[in-house]
């Protein structure tokens, strides 16, 4: 099916492309000839890299709450400042202000081999487990589902261990990640509804290695918080085979918790459109991290793809028709308050975005874009950007139809497209949410590529508009 | 030009398409569910990750000549010989044998911030600088034909020092390289005819960092050899502005030289045709490697991907009906000698060539194939192959005529087609013939993605193969 799919896209951009090419040759020569010059200014004089590391190696990781979050609001603030937009400001937003605490201690306190001290990482949301710590018996579980059935009598008094792993054959690691991370996600609510008094859960990665990936629980209503650590996946393998072997108690200690909320803010810079500035394009990222790390791929690259596009397009003295916004987002990684309060504040303004872009999968070279939208107008506005391809293809960048990011599903009901840039994923998930998050492993012309991939977007849509 | 060659590709593979799938809808599902089983099976089962440790992290870098070398030629083939095939062989070479000798010493002696030393590496086939060393003042260069046209009064007695940088713009890195890369191949040469001592080469890498990139150089006839070293980028940039503040002279003391010639062995394995087993595919990378670093990217990876070919054939129990022939040749880096022996031989046994596919350009995420031809066969034979698109491009697998490799290169004239593995090219060059070449920077995921790729397009060729 989607081999069928994807035959189907390129069958529609030809026939799309030999009508507008035979339309309009010199047009297409216009925008060729401007979307190289965007690509060739991102390789040259490009800042994003520079800021990248200004962002991670300076200000370092930016969870919602922190001084460094609060330092990277300003740090933007002021470089989009230098970039000479129409406005920037802050958009206030209240965020949770979680805090890892103490290192945890998490080992196998009994087993066939002894005591062995894991590599582990406290779930973020996650509540602590009390000075003196947890420990209880292990039970290993592939899904919430297997949870479920083996019920009260399996489950209470237990540590339960969610050890299903990415699935390798996935070609998109995202699409392994969407398949895995509801145990991170909802495991501990689960396995707290019957009775199991904390998780550990196998970190969100296709790599077999010592590295634990934290990243967000959420508590559903009622349920009694437990503690949720991700173990690295060598330690699950570990763990699960000592199981095999005979019974398994893990000990545990985590001093994680809330402190209260924060003010913090969404970075927001724009230049004025020329013809129809009700008409908005929004770039995005996000501008929150963990803690662990420094969030060099997530997502101090989106951030700095996003401001980026408005550096190019200032460079290039282009005068856009439509409003171009960058739009750096707080607290997606966990609570997507300053999402919250975008959408809320732009569908009360009755603001509407023609189409918005996040930047959320990394640095890594272009591969395209997934593209989103309301399904009242989806079809007829896909068509009108598969006519592009032929403009994009040149430069390696495909669009699939997908979901686009979580910091602007929120705008859908407006009823423009919504556009997530989609870079190669192999290695994001080496990284995503780990200490080793970090300015060495984005590599420049990548980085630079993804800033002219989405600038060469935005162009076209600033141009072209959508009917 | 190049927008509108990738369009014309693009509208030539859905006619074909249309076409094909019209007539054989089954024939296309068999093909899509082979390949789609390549890949699981290449990202579940495969070998080519720890065949490329084994190769890179326990023999290490394998320069012709070398005891690694030999230990790599003595590994692979035991690992070939594991697979089950028809036939394991070596085929011998005499092969040059170069040795850096002591750490070089390149420092600049005089200048306006008076000496520093610098980061650099003798350029593979270099003579020696003698023991005492050379200095003298250094003139700076942007090209071969700069040299020419200085001429003997400025080049006599004096340090060439060539600082072209690579094209950034150039979106194919390989593409920048080709630009840069005849002054470390010729520049010695070329001062050497006006009289020059010695030549420094800036670093052929987009990179701005301090590791010094090695490669190799040829003399050409009737030249009197002079010492080359390759300096890093930051160095690079570094002389060239003591240059423009005044005088500089350099010092630079290097002790490589020939030892005498070895025998050593092009690496072959083979699964025999069942049905047409004189029509051979040739899959193949290179053996050898330079000294610094272990060549895991150059040519590690494409050694690998080659043997994992007909591993995963094997895995699959698939019964080819052309003869699958895996070469891994000795000395493409400072000879080709391997190469040759192995042209000469096949052409003297009259050996038919359908198609040979190398791989040497990294362990990255697969985007394609170059491919190359006889003239009088090209054009026929390439459209047979661009039928297949609506197979690959599930894959992320475009096709598009250019150069294939160096070591396939003289297999032309059998008039089969030549296939060049094309990865994603961003990073190559940040490792390409340094010390950082090395296990760490391969991801595993991107290594067996290109393995599955080369099988896929093997498999079409064996089934379909080109009339």
């Amino acid at each position: 099916m989607r081999y069928l799919k994807k035959f189907l896209i390129i069958v529609v951009s030809v026939l799309f492309t030999l009508n507008l090419s035979a339309q309009s040759t010199p047009e297409a020569d216009e925008d060729a000839f401007f979307i190289r010059r965007i690509f060739d200014t991102a390789l040259t004089q490009g800042s994003c890299y520079d800021w990248l590391d200004y962002l991670t190696s300076r200000i370092g990781g930016r969870l919602s709450g922190s001084p460094q979050a609060a330092a990277a609001v300003e740090y933007t603030r002021q470089m989009l400042d230098s970039l000479q937009l129409d406005t920037v400001w802050l958009q206030p937003c209240q965020v949770p202000h979680w805090v890892r605490g103490e290192p945890e201690v998490v080992r196998i306190a009994e087993s066939p081999m002894g005591t062995v001290k894991l590599n582990a990482l406290a779930l973020g949301n996650s509540v602590g487990s009390g000075e003196v710590g947890i420990s209880a018996p292990v039970i290993e579980v592939k899904s919430l589902e297997e949870v479920e059935r083996l019920g009260r009598s399996q489950i209470e008094g237990k540590i339960v261990f969610y050890n299903r792993p990415f699935d390798p054959t996935q070609l998109n690691t995202f699409a392994a990640y969407g398949g895995a991370v509801d145990q991170r996600g909802l495991g501990a609510s689960r396995a707290s509804k019957l009775g199991a008094l904390a998780v550990l859960v196998r970190s969100m990665t296709n790599r077999s290695d010592d590295i634990p990936h934290t990243g967000a629980l959420r508590y559903e209503e009622g349920v009694k918080p437990i503690p949720a650590v991700a173990v690295s996946t060598n330690d699950a393998d570990l763990l699960s085979r000592l199981l095999k072997q005979g019974p398994v108690k893990v000990y545990l200690r985590t001093t994680c918790h809330f402190l209260k909320e924060e003010t913090s803010y969404n970075v927001i810079g724009e230049i004025y459109g020329s013809e129809k500035p009700e008409e908005l394009i929004l770039v995005g990222g996000h501008l929150d991290s963990w803690d662990v790390g420094t969030g060099a791929h997530d997502d101090g690259a989106g951030c700095v793809h996003a401001m980026e596009v408005l550096h190019l397009l200032r460079r290039l003295d282009y005068r856009p028709k439509r409003t171009i916004r960058c739009v750096l987002f707080m607290n997606e990684e966990n609570g997507l308050r300053g999402a919250r309060t975008y959408w809320q504040q732009s569908n009360d303004q009755a603001e509407y975005h023609l189409a918005a872009i996040e930047s959320d999968r990394g640095g890594f070279t272009p591969r395209g874009f997934t593209v989103d939208g309301h399904e009242e107008v989806f079809i007829d506005k896909f068509k009108q950007v598969i006519a592009w391809l032929p403009l994009l293809e040149p430069y390696g960048l495909g669009l699939s139809k997908g979901g686009s990011g979580a910091d602007i599903g929120g705008l859908k009901d407006q009823k423009g497209l919504l556009f997530g840039f989609e870079p190669d994923s192999q290695r994001y998930f080496d990284y995503h949410h780990t200490p080793i998050d970090g300015f060495d492993v984005v590599n420049k012309r990548e980085l630079e590529l993804g800033a002219a991939s989405i600038a060469s977007l935005v162009y076209l849509l600033d141009k072209y508009g959508l009917d």
